[in-house]
């Protein structure tokens, strides 16, 4: 479907396109089959969390479908919660992979967007077994959009400036270089077929079309980070470097 | 969708149905919209993984899509891994749903059947955030069905027994009656839209039809637990008490 659309796209005659304005816009990819999210995937968000910097393979957790919204949104924040947020680069893989060796991944990718992983740290934490998931997913805390730009479109698809703004004053700012996994190397680890996934030298996901993949990302300082409560988080698009 | 279907199942004319084998079938739902995986929900199973039963909400992962198979299958056990196995009572989620009372909850299931969420629990449990998710999706980890067996065909929906047997021992047995969050009660915690949901009297889901939710269940007995290695587990389906 995503190679139909590329050919299309190709040649597609736009002379009677018409305006639009963003806010008009939902989710990009409204309804992937599957979600994956890459956490602690920077060293100092890393850090910043208490947890260790993973050193065989992330953390991966979801956001449920219900929570992808557009990314010009209202984002109801429960009261009494903890909510966070955290700029992140979104990779929507275009074809069904499996044991795909991570030198060869980027074409399965579809394209890359802007995303915002919204947080209420108090569910995630707690409990003897946080769960990053449900804390992740209230609705509307998956903004994502308002594009996504194929890879051919970057420069260097590893190394991506992304930057977040509340109000006009950036409070995130980072590069994808500095993932602890970049997208080829956390690809090959999820859902894992490789015995030895750890040390695997395949993409060995089955990600079918649709699947959008979130890694989360950090910048270096991010002053007042509570005050998005009440707010609404504006997102920059992915830009090339 | 769910409510044209069973209309047309009311009045369906089987007259001439053919034969089939249950070994034919795949997952009876194959491509739901999300997956909420209820864990920890038995207070023996908590205390068998070392962690305290959740007193507020239950922890909730996923199972990515790509682990749903059909009932009879083949499931490749990852070398080197430690696998188990549970056997569970999954509700298939027939309607949208936001802010029900849990005592309006059953009739936004479409149905019950039974699954297996199979674990690798070396990738779960590892790291300092342990991520459910991810050793409990390899392809093949969550058989289910036969069949979604509608709830009105149960005698009591929350007193279903559940058995789980490897080659023809019963290795598992129990009743949902012992679960900790019984399907409506777990139902109401899932993607809360409440901000007290831990307390909320709101069923606070926001499910699309065709979610899956799967609310593991352990028996009381299992022993040779780590002997599914190479075998079939066969999971009997969701019987009425």
């Amino acid at each position: 479907v995503w190679d139909e659309f590329l050919g299309w796209a190709e040649t597609a005659d736009d002379s009677d396109a018409a305006e639009f304005d963003v806010a008009d816009l939902g989710a990009p990819t409204p309804a992937p089959a599957q979600v994956f999210a890459i956490g602690l995937n920077y060293t100092a968000h890393a850090a910043e969390s208490n947890f260790a910097v993973p050193d065989t393979f992330p953390p991966t957790f979801t956001k449920f479908r219900t929570a992808l919204s557009g990314p010009v949104t209202t984002v109801a924040i429960p009261t009494g919660g903890n909510v966070d947020w955290e700029i992140e680069l979104v990779a929507v893989i275009g074809r069904r992979a499996e044991k795909v060796a991570a030198a060869d991944a980027w074409p399965y990718v579809a394209g890359l967007t802007a995303g915002q992983d919204i947080s209420e740290r108090i569910i995630q934490l707690s409990g003897q077994a946080p769960q990053f998931s449900l804390g992740k997913s209230y609705p509307g805390f998956a903004p994502i959009g308002p594009w996504v730009v194929t890879v051919d479109e970057f420069t260097d698809p590893d190394d991506i400036d992304l930057q977040c703004a509340v109000d006009g004053e950036t409070v995130q700012h980072g590069r994808t270089k500095d993932f602890v996994f970049g997208v080829p190397r956390a690809d090959r680890r999820i859902v894992p077929g490789s015995p030895r996934y750890c040390r695997a030298t395949s993409f060995s996901a089955a990600l079918p079309p649709g699947s959008v993949k979130a890694a989360p990302r950090k910048g270096s300082s991010r002053p007042g980070r509570n005050s998005l409560a009440g707010s609404r988080a504006s997102a920059s698009s992915a830009s090339s470097s």
